[in-house]
């Protein structure tokens, strides 16, 4: 890496190292390969560098759901998300900071990522009451009122102390296309205030571009967001209720208007197939709740196609959920035991499949950044669109409760 | 250890290796030290060698419950305990042998142990009738009716492949007197019908003595059961409603009576200061399911006495559960975190939980082990039991459902 050399400086009549080249810039992100709009890159946070593309499992109470930190990284997780939202509410972001903060309340050693907390204002609130300065709502826990701004978001951001936050931002439905238009001009607002709020130079806050499935929104928003001093950039309001068209239109549209010198962030996505066909329109940093979520409903990704593994037709199978998967599950048990564990109501069955998806979605990005950095990426995708096909199908993509 | 010696035996005309002294004889209990009534010892099983005492974690239904195998060997664990009847419904113990049996069902390389199904037929099942051949009852899963008997249970057992298996007995109230010689008695004859029914020479059945609360009982039980041809004995029918000065009298008149060259198995039991108490009269071999029915509901052994970790108390608490304890959860979480986890309905709580109290009754009986090594197990005794005593509350100990 170009930052890992050092060079001497003239400062006043002496040398001196150039601190600046011998510990990386923060937040400095720098392309590797890139091959058609597909890009690997590196990243560079307080808590070490990612390696992009990158998917994030979510975490949204401060633990990636049924697993320890000692599997996550087992399993070779980097980036983790967590909720602003939930974290406000549960256990509160002051008694986070106390703790001396996410990183070290949740033992997460690699790098953490907070959303703003917006888009669960807006679905998982029961009552919530929007203003062109902030959204008033009540918790999903115990009803309590409550009351977002942009500086809001960004002082509980700064209290979690995740390495990259996000602005506050109104995620609206993307078949409102006159609704769509308002938010997004609120969300920019809203990203200007988010900037003027931040302080800690130790978090990278990410700006978001909105506009629902309105190619021209998009553009606006993109070129919008893109002028603003952020270092990296998020794509939100996808996977929200749209087609698969019209994401990748979206998407086709927006990635070539954001800078090439910073990371984009595809919000809330997704699927083994939605990471590729994320991945070939440049996106760098992916987050989802599907692994996790599906483990708990006894579902697996694989190679084969999705598998329900409480399905009676696995009970006497002696074979792992994946045979090319070479997570510890896959490594170690039967999809007998697993079927077992489930019928069992055992707990351990969705650790083992929590492993297994997210080992999936790792490591189908960490062979696609591979690919990228070989040149192979494009003769590889159609590959992979069939392997993963079985897995496509859409979910209702929202933060757990 | 002596068995590892080698040595030349004449046979015939010519010198040959001595096997039994290269491969260590199987089930083979050797004593390496004692103090008074306690004892230090090694058990050979074909999952590899024993180190008593023992404490053995609960795998009810081939899972100690929220733990991965290797969560479990990384905090010490050695020998585990499986439920025979609750495998026998569920998922059938024809369907373990079909997959390897047991060790290669649940990914078990250590040794494993399985009851007989007898306690759980008594306490779990709606209905049961007994009579002398055996015991009509309802599944708790589905109300469907089995019938198992001594030779039924045997047979289970041998399915499942367990190193160490039970003979089929009644445990009966112990404050109904007149039924316990009843079912002393008909237990008995199942030991000997159990002897009758096993065959498999990788399985060591060992024998139950009964007899309740009643010395005169226990007395004649310890003499029958150990007139049989068991590699190992257990003690049944304590610590399930007697009062603690009642098991320590019935402890202290049966281990006496028993081979100085078997295992003595005290079944279910029990607390920190139990393990402390029955090692002093004697007891090799310990199961409970409370380190990990603790776990489920909040509560952690710690040497300030039991804590329940939901207590807004540890809100803000930066403590490792027990500064002392040198588990993985002690040693890298909170008890904010882990109240967080608990309020926040994270299952993740329950795995800590079950790590840390697993790993201090496991480093308790090690503790102990050289102690009684070295000689200082007498002294250290009153120590122990002070640090333990905030732990010594007893709960209702009857098998997972």
């Amino acid at each position: 890496m170009d930052f890992h050399r050092t060079r001497f400086l003239m400062i006043g009549k002496s040398y001196r190292w150039d601190i600046s080249l011998i510990i990386p810039p923060m937040f400095e992100f720098n392309l590797v390969a890139r091959q058609d709009n597909a890009r690997a890159g590196t990243f560079q946070t307080p808590h070490g560098e990612l390696r992009t593309p990158v998917f994030a499992p979510v975490g949204t109470q401060a633990t990636v759901k049924t697993l320890t930190p000692d599997q996550l990284e087992d399993l070779g997780a980097s980036l983790v998300l967590s909720n602003t939202y939930h974290l406000y509410l549960r256990p509160g972001d002051e008694l986070v900071a106390e703790m001396g903060g996410l990183h070290e309340f949740m033992q997460w050693p690699q790098p953490l990522l907070t959303d703003s907390g917006g888009y669960q204002v807006f679905s998982l609130s029961d009552t919530r009451k929007i203003d062109d300065d902030g959204v008033t709502f009540k918790s999903h826990v115990d009803g309590s009122t409550h009351r977002f701004t942009p500086e809001r978001s960004i002082q509980i951001q700064k209290n979690l102390g995740a390495d990259i936050i996000m602005v506050f931002d109104e995620c609206s439905d993307p078949n409102d296309r006159d609704y769509t238009r308002i938010a997004m001009e609120r969300t920019h607002r809203w990203a200007e205030r988010s900037l003027q709020a931040h302080r800690r130079t130790d978090q990278a806050l990410f700006g978001i571009v909105q506009g629902g499935v309105d190619l021209d929104l998009r553009v606006k928003s993109a070129e919008f967001i893109s002028s603003l001093p952020f270092p990296g950039i998020a794509i939100g309001g996808l996977s929200v209720g749209e087609t698969k068209a019209e994401m990748h239109a979206t998407l086709d549209v927006v990635t070539p208007l954001l800078p090439e010198n910073k990371p984009r962030y595809l919000m809330g996505v997704g699927t083994p197939e939605d990471l590729i066909q994320g991945i070939a329109r440049g996106i760098d940093i992916f987050d989802c709740v599907l692994p996790t979520r599906l483990a708990r409903h006894n579902a697996a990704f694989s190679s084969e196609g999705r598998l329900n593994l409480m399905n009676a037709v696995y009970a006497r199978d002696p074979r792992p959920i994946d045979e090319t998967c070479g997570c510890y599950t896959c490594r170690t048990f039967t999809r007998a035991y697993i079927r077992h564990l489930i019928s069992a109501k055992e707990s351990l069955a969705g650790t083992l499949l929590s492993i297994h998806n997210l080992h999936t979605m790792i490591s189908l990005v960490n062979e696609i950044r591979a690919a990228i950095i070989e040149g192979t990426f494009e003769s590889k995708i159609s590959l992979w669109l069939e392997q993963w096909h079985g897995n496509a199908e859409r979910v209702k993509m929202k933060a757990d409760q």
